[in-house]
């Protein structure tokens, strides 16, 4: 038996999110079904998160025990074979039997894309979210460094968060603007249930001055979700990069 | 009968280029359906360019004569409510009746957009080109250089090109690196059928090694269309903007 680690790239788009669920097509399922192709055999994919409905990912690890003789270095390139154009396997390799591609993370970087315009951009729209306008750059930016260190992030989750604690750490934390619009790129050791949307939500809402910059402690510290920016919707955010 | 002049967006992976065609879905088509269903007429939409398949535009710009009591500055959102998702009009605004949308360009911007990888990746491919290692930006970027001013393009455009000159003027083109890979900005009084597709294959090609740069003068001089590089795929090409 191999355990075997592999990083997939997918648009989210079209997919109920990661995670296997009865009557939806999602990327843990298709991923699922194009190594059973294969190898042969089912097998348990353990995935190093749990993405939502439309949220894509640059890399997203994860790993699969399986008895075969091909090569774990190019085993990637058969399961494509049987993938849909929107997901890609990019590397596979053999690593430790105790491995785990969800336990064992050191760090995560998300992307969040926005955009500002009054009216809907198809072209902008593909892989990022419209936001309205007035959006001051400068000062959304300054809010992101309200949240960089170790915070109990409890205001900053989903209800239907069940970690053990809500304490986590962003390591970076910063708004990048480019031609096509705004990416908030954010680093931590592990983020809640909708963590990186509400701190995304909060930031946009900061630029459009719906919530002062000065209250933004006291808003983290409140531990009150009600406080919190909304939710930002999925599309926009991107698994960028897990490191172990 | 007012001539109102419209600029539209869209992504172009869905439909068959710009110009109405039986049996395809188009861009020109798509608009002129939805104009019909605000105006209650049938009206002849004149574009600034004639995309091909897969191309997709930022400012598209397009006029049509209508007698219509709607205010022409915001008849583009009335429009927007019979257009689907990918294709938008940004805006509208009356314009001189001899005023054209083609013949009256004085200058428009095409974007290409690529990247390097071995193996296709779905999130870049949304909307950019791949295209294989090696690639050396740096010697691509000087390619450039050798298209900017006046040039008989003659080798540089598609057999089926029937203007009746191709003398042509670059104004400005250059590579520009991002962290999602590589954009051909380049802008001209006028591009040939195919003209920046087999300017993005050629650029590309001497990236690649596949040309010698020390000969690229030589091959746009030569006026031989077998000299140049292949014509690049269409998607990766956005019309960006067009200048009156």
């Amino acid at each position: 038996m191999k355990r075997i680690l592999i990083k997939i790239q997918f648009v989210g788009t079209n997919y109920s999110g990661w995670q296997i669920q009865p009557n939806a097509t999602t990327i843990q399922g298709e991923v699922t079904r194009a190594i059973r192709m294969v190898c042969g055999t089912d097998v348990e994919l353990e995935g190093c998160s749990r993405t939502d409905a439309g949220v894509s990912a640059l890399g997203l690890m994860a790993h699969f025990d399986v008895d075969t003789r091909i090569n774990p270095d190019t085993i990637y390139k058969a399961i494509n074979t049987h993938l849909p154009p929107d997901i890609r396997v990019l590397s596979s390799k053999e690593v430790a039997p105790d491995f785990h591609a969800r336990y064992d993370v050191k760090s995560k970087t998300y992307e969040y894309h926005f955009y500002e315009s009054p009216i809907a951009l198809p072209y902008y729209d593909a892989l990022s979210t419209r936001i309205n306008s007035p959006f001051d750059y400068e000062i959304a930016r300054q809010a992101c460094k309200v949240f960089l260190g170790t915070h109990d992030f409890a205001g900053f989750c989903n209800a239907k968060n069940n970690t053990s604690t809500t304490v986590r750490t962003i390591f970076d934390i910063d708004l990048e603007r480019s031609n096509t619009g705004y990416c908030l790129r954010v680093t931590g050791d592990g983020f809640l249930y909708n963590m990186v949307r509400i701190l995304a939500g909060t930031i946009i809402e900061v630029g459009q001055g719906k919530i002062d910059i000065a209250n933004l402690t006291d808003i983290l510290n409140s531990l009150d979700r009600s406080r919190a920016g909304d939710t930002a919707p999925a599309r926009g955010l991107v698994l960028s990069e897990v490191r172990y």
